[in-house]
This record gives C-alpha cells, sequence and structure tokens, in this order.
C-alpha cells in the first residue's frame, strides 16, 4: 500500500514553500509593490539562471535593463497597445534577447570542442537559430531564477520585435524576443483567477 | 553597512537546498543509477512545469516518453552519432515537441479571449512559430521542474528533427525540438567539470 501511494503522489525533492514559490503561488503579475530592484538581486538570479543547461554551453541569452523613465518611454511604443499599461507600472522591465554572436565566448565556454568559434563564425543564419532556440530555453530558467530571489514576474510577448531590435539593438546585433515586467508583487500579483492548465495526459505519449 | 552587505549579497527566498538541487549542483547528466522512473513521478514534474507562463496561456509543449527498448531502437539513429551512447543508456527519454494544433485547447485554457481559437485555425505558420516560441520556454520550466522532483536531465540538441517527427509525429503534427534524458544520477551524474559561464555584467546592459 504505501508503495501504492509513493507511486501516485511521490514526493517533491524540494520543500513545500520552494515549490509554492517556483511554481504553484507564482503568478503572472501585474500589480507592484512599491519596492526597489536592486541591480545585486537581478545579478542573484542572473547567477542562478545562468547554470541552466543550453546547447554547447552557447548562453545566448542576453538582457537589457529597462529602468529609467527615458528608456521605458522608448520601450512603450513598440509594446502591444494593452501591453503598454503594464510596462509603464512595472518596477523594472527586462528585454530578453538572443544573440546571434554567441560564438565569439566558445573558446572560453566550450573548451571541449576547439576550434568551433571559427567553424560558425560563417554560419550567420544557422547561428541566430541556435541563439533563439537556447535563449528561450534560457528564460525559461531565467522566470524561475528571478522567482528563486522573491521577484515576481510578468512575461509579455506580441511587441514588435523588430522594432525593439531597431530602437535599442542596432549596434549589438541582440534579437529580441519577449519582455518580462520584474518586481515585488502586491498580494498575489494578478487580479485574476489562474488559468487551467493541460494535464500530463493530454500533453503525453508513452512509448 | 548592513545595507550594503544585503545589496551585495542579497538572500535567496528559496532555500540554499532548493537552490543547489534545481540550478547550482544540478548537472548535465550522462551516468544514472540503477533506479525506475516511474510515470507517477515524471507527472510530478508535469504538475510543477505547466504552472509555468506561456504566452495566452497556449501551452504548447508536448512529451513523449521513450522508456521502452523498441522505442528506444527507434530514436537512436535520428540522433547526432555522439549522443546515441546517452541514449542508449538512458533510463527514460523524453522528446519534448511543440504542437501547433495548442489553439484546439485555447477555449479551455484562455477564456478570457473567446474566438481566438477560431481566429488561429487559419494561420498555420504562425500557429507554429508560437508554438515552438512557447514550447521551449516550457521545455526551460520542465529541466527545473523534473529536478525539483529529484530526478536528473541530460538535455540534447543537434539530432535530426525532421527524422524524429517523421518517425514519431506523423498523425499528432508534433514538432521535435530536443531529448531530454531523465533518470536518478549516479554521484555528481557528470565525469566533466562544470563549464564556466558568462556574468551579468557580461549578458546584461542597463538603460
Amino acid at each position: 500500500m504505501t508503495d501504492t501511494v509513493l507511486e501516485t503522489a511521490p514526493s517533491l525533492a524540494i520543500d513545500e514553500t520552494a515549490a509554492d514559490l517556483i511554481f504553484r503561488h507564482a503568478r503572472t503579475t501585474s500589480q507592484w509593490a512599491d519596492a526597489e530592484v536592486s541591480d545585486a538581486r537581478l545579478q542573484a538570479a542572473w547567477d542562478l539562471a545562468k547554470l541552466g543547461p543550453t546547447a554547447m554551453n552557447t548562453l545566448p541569452l542576453r538582457v537589457l535593463v529597462v529602468r529609467s523613465t527615458e528608456a521605458r518611454q522608448r520601450l512603450v511604443p513598440h509594446m502591444a497597445e494593452g501591453n503598454r499599461p503594464k510596462v509603464e507600472a512595472a518596477p523594472v522591465s527586462l528585454v530578453l534577447a538572443a544573440d546571434p554572436a554567441f560564438h565569439e565566448h566558445l573558446d572560453e565556454l566550450f573548451p571541449v570542442y576547439p576550434g568551433i568559434r571559427e567553424q560558425l563564425a560563417p554560419a550567420a543564419e544557422m547561428r541566430e537559430a541556435m541563439a533563439r532556440k537556447n535563449a528561450l530555453l534560457q528564460a525559461g530558467y531565467l522566470v524561475v531564477a528571478l522567482r528563486s530571489v522573491g521577484l515576481a514576474t510578468g512575461p509579455m510577448d506580441g511587441m514588435d520585435l523588430d522594432g525593439v531590435d531597431g530602437e535599442f539593438f542596432a549596434e549589438s546585433g541582440w534579437k529580441s524576443l519577449m519582455v518580462v515586467n520584474v518586481g515585488v508583487a502586491e498580494g498575489e500579483g494578478s487580479p485574476y483567477p489562474r488559468n487551467p492548465r493541460l494535464s500530463f495526459d493530454q500533453v503525453s505519449q508513452a512509448l
């Protein structure tokens, strides 16, 4: 009987409080407490998120921290109309982007494969696809990592990505992916009930 | 002085053990203990990961659980040569995929936007792009969630994605993204030292 119970309700390996904080109680947040988001706290989140795995340790995720009123005013017009007030109200907004020039770091990041930097240099299209793919994976890690340091997140898509790239990334060549509002949540952080989710049965097949 | 210390070393909001388990001590694993990975444990991981945010709650990530010898033999030839022994040695391999038909669930998943299912139905190309983007974000949540239930992960890219789609997803239309080996790690799970990471200064700009 005990085995059956364990089988149907396996223990978490992290404590319940952590599971609540990073997944079960965390909400997409649009209601913010009047609290500073220090650079040190963003860095602490990065210092967790950076450890998540990427293909060949490419680590292509880049982060534009939008904090000043001036920078915010440059970002807002590129957002979908419904999201503009959310960016205006957020303590900090992070523009998450992919860096197609990630290969320039690979001598340091992936020493097990000497020459990979030179090999990827002429393959701009492949690099951009690799950058987008692995940066999105890292964006998932970053949402969890921000929550792990006590910050709430409000991720947003559906913006004018080319407009953002032109506004902020003309020199760096970064490719914007999404914007994540970040701060300390007021209450639950959202006035809405949580939307339903798909069960494992609904999303999986087993062979 | 205390403020300065807090500023330069902000506390985690989860306990150190959890931070170690989900990020700091977790390694891309290729060395496995002789331990079963029950369906219930995979489901427990999903029940955390499913709560991570996606655009319009689209939840497009799908999971093929490859457990039988027969299914494994169908998967192996589509992997990059260096990863074939890793799939052969893994207790379970998950093929993570994006479902471009995610819109069929949106009446239930995103009731705040009636008609979005019908609106997206003819936009197959846009749906596939949305599915890939949000499924990769969810893949990041899933790696953390698998670790949260005590499982180790060995994510792999660089396989023949079209080959995998033809082998397994001809009917469902799912689009494969990556394969994640899953099990209980033996020791640290990897014979290699951890590769270096980019610091927040190296990946961020502030405005």
